[in-house]
């Protein structure tokens, strides 16, 4: 007996799957990952499931044994799968659809294949460089100059995150060494966004003790742009009562109604007042893969960092976000600890050591999968697909705006529809609050109604206090015949509704009781 | 023509790959992760290449026109896998192995069938709710109480940065509203950990505001542990300066000499102030699961949050972090945004809406890995292969303390081995400070000796102010021959090195010029 109480018959059962039986169980998984993409049209896009309904299908005590593979697989199908959100399925037209294709997911399947950790140059050399190739690549398609630097990190969340801790160094305040609590000698931070951010940026500034207060919601106009006039009123305010202006984020595309801020323009304030100028363009920044549209981008170059996300509309599975840069040192500066067992010692030529650029220190190998991605479709490829889901949008758009029953609330300058059911023979019998709130709950109900369906998956927003349906494109998977489908859905279910807020007072709004079966 | 310039051909052209294509391209890739799989023992561990050599063989520009498939995956076998360091390597004792093991791998590949973002219980129920099962599982395994909840993350450097994200909040900091630099009124944030804690450390200090300066470096006993006395001392000193004490970080397993701070004791002084306690086990933890060996984490049951990583040494690819605590309520406080479009509004049932809890809205599905790789081995299965690595370390550290001309610089709590030659007839010629450096230079050039024969790969630290080279076991496919080889190769290449610090000092060291060829 040895030491470790094993005898060698143990032992030989403590290495991993044989190499047969490996090959065997990748193909296997093979056929299952086919199966599933084959089996999607098939399923209800939200599982018709209640919250808290999953957990107890599985036992309540781990496993002290090991199982067989095909018990596991098996346990899968039958509890895994059905109870997924079916986000490659064509009718995913909701939040901004993350719609992996075959190339993303092969992709994904070869990071899993070389399980690299490219946080050092050693513990990756080709997921250091193809970082940087896969990063050049981006930055030529999308038309930005060579001073553009940059990484590709898990989120827009991080990303944004990197951005305003990089501009809070820029800015002099020296937070990451010496902290904010000292810094009573320097005016209270602010970062400026418009009232229409993504949530990542409120999230940013509470993480980095700037603080949800500094963050100042610049008004927007009525298409829910950023008004530079409100940004440079704020900003001179704050400067007259001794603050410290930090950043400025502009939006490409924002979350509830895809408006873009007027980016030259703030680039010019920004300029001005010698602030980081962060650009969220997760979403619509691929647009600027097309040349004939980048006209809606200019300005954007002038930005310190901008970025975009492949895994929301260029068929990436999540997660994989793009950073650029002009100010790489300062990225640097915000997030770098090197301690001995960190340092590269046995070469010549310095490494770029990408954990130092970022928050975490352990990296997965994105750049695979978007290099896959980029040889497979090609820059023609990607702009032809993106340039089909406008057009899908603006056919959508086109129906809204002729419908008498429908408005839009938002225009549409890239691939998702705002809009809302409003009869035209809407029984106006009590005050317009009363309406708006009669609206409110129809349309609450009509998008619950339209789901439930399992047809396809729409999200909503709140536009201007109204309630709004979004259907968002994007999706690689949707053909003209869910673009038909979820105008018909829209419809057929807006004529089942109540047309007068007092006759809607008394009917319960279904979609509280529950989501129903299928 | 349509309004999109597509006619009908382009727009089939626009879906993804068919069925049977994809069904086929899957296969493809199953083989070639095998094949991989099967050829990393005749790979070198470490590519014996130069940087900035590989990114000029990839093109400058970005493609225009989509290639086939067999184009791409033969590029991807002739440039990427050989520039990989191959981290499931039988020969990777490098910093912590991340090997991943079959059942972790065909997970990984599940979790890209399926495309969840777990950030709402709607875009994900399955991933919600199998989260908190398999968070519940590894609760149990390690023998923690009821009390703890947690989520599983990327990384440590994430976790870690929760857990003082969420302390700073309990300290009534109130930093993610009000922000640090409003808080004049309160003393200078404090938190303390021992020299030896993870760079994550520090860079989640940087990341929160409080300043790399925040953080105490507690000094260490002579077996680099946290010394109770000192921290204790430093808290008393900071009170009575006014300062904000606010957490204190004990690691159980550091990263350069797996050392273990004293649980139980740091508990007591953290109860006694009322600061929030931090357990960084992102390496060891998984010990825990072994009953047996429960004794030396007693007391960290007592913490506020914890880490564990089951991509250090569970056999899972990376990512998956294991962020557990007694307090998910100020985890919340510390992340969570909530605008309309992120709001659940179909259900009856509260949904635990994960992206509240995290840096990051979006989120992998990650559980799902670890649901198949907790089933696949078993606890009991993961117990004998976790036993067996801390048996080869023993192994040995045997071989070490009885050979004459190597030592042993720290004790072997867990899988890693700290050493250093120091010949038995080292001829001292000159003061003791050259020895030391004599000795760095030698343990670095042996260490880089040992790694260029691409055999091994090895990794070092510095302890007590000495170069450190580290054997670190946890790699599920290191079997008693690696074992061996590894200190074959150590006795082999020491036997070349001068002896005497007067001749090393005109003979080169040899790193320096490079990693050679094979």
């Amino acid at each position: 007996m040895r030491s470790d109480g094993l005898d060698p018959a143990q032992i030989d059962g403590l290495e991993d799957l044989d190499a047969a039986s490996y090959r065997r169980a990748l193909h296997e998984v093979a056929d299952l990952i086919a199966d599933y993409a084959e089996s999607l049209p098939d399923r209800p896009v939200l599982p018709p499931v209640e919250p808290g309904s999953i957990a107890p299908l599985f036992p309540a005590r781990p496993p002290e044994d090991p199982e067989p593979l095909d018990t596991i697989l098996g346990d899968y199908r039958r509890l895994v799968e059905p109870h997924a959100t079916a986000w490659n399925h064509p009718g995913f037209m909701a939040y901004f659809p993350t719609s992996s294709s075959a190339a993303g997911v092969i992709g994904e399947l070869l990071m899993a294949s070389l399980a690299q950790n490219t946080f050092l140059w050693r513990t990756s050399p080709i997921g250091t460089e193809l970082e940087t190739v896969v990063v050049s690549w981006f930055r030529q398609g999308l038309g930005l100059p060579e001073g553009f630097d940059g990484l590709v990190t898990d989120t827009a969340s991080i990303g944004s995150l990197m951005a305003l801790a990089a501009a809070r160094e820029a800015a002099g305040l020296d937070a990451a060494q010496r902290g904010l609590p000292a810094r009573s000698d320097v005016g209270e931070p602010r970062v400026y966004a418009s009232a229409e951010a993504h949530s990542s940026i409120d999230k940013a500034c509470m993480i980095l003790g700037l603080g949800r207060d500094s963050l100042v919601h610049v008004p927007t106009d009525d298409e829910l742009r950023l008004r530079p006039d409100a940004l440079d009123a704020a900003i001179a305010e704050d400067l007259a009562a001794g603050r410290r202006p930090v950043a400025i984020v502009a939006t490409l595309g924002t979350t509830a109604s895809t408006s873009v801020d007027p980016i030259a323009d703030i680039a010019a304030i920004a300029e001005r007042h010698g602030l980081w100028l962060h650009v969220d363009a997760a979403y619509a920044g691929v647009v600027a893969l097309l040349p004939e549209r980048r006209e809606t981008f200019r300005g954007w170059e002038r930005a310190d960092s901008i970025i975009v996300n492949p895994h929301k509309w260029l068929f990436t599975p999540f997660d994989a976000s793009l950073f650029l840069t002009r100010r790489m040192p300062q990225v640097r500066a915000a997030f770098s600890v090197v301690p001995e067992y960190l340092r590269t010692l046995d070469r010549a030529t310095p490494t770029r050591d990408m954990g130092e650029y970022t928050p975490q220190l352990g990296r997965r190998f994105r750049a695979l999968k978007l290099w896959v991605l980029l040889r497979w479709f090609g820059l023609a490829g990607l702009r032809r697909r993106i340039e089909h889901h406008i057009w899908q949008a603006h056919e959508l758009a086109g129906w809204v705006d002729t419908d008498p029953d429908f408005e839009r609330l938002a225009p549409v300058p890239f691939s998702v529809v705002c809009l809302r059911w409003r009869p035209a023979e809407l029984v106006v019998d009590t005050g317009d609050a009363d309406v708006e709130a009669f609206l409110d709950r129809q349309n609450q109900a009509l998008m619950e109604a339209v789901n439930r369906t399992g047809e396809v998956l729409l999200s909503h927003a709140r536009l201007h206090g109204r309630f709004t349906i979004r259907v968002a494109f994007g999706n690689l998977r949707t053909t003209d015949r869910e673009l038909a489908q979820v105008w018909a859905l829209l419809r057929e279910h807006a004529a089942r509704l109540q047309r007068t807020p007092a006759a809607a007072a008394h009917a319960p709004v279904a979609a509280r009781a529950g989501t129903g079966g299928r």
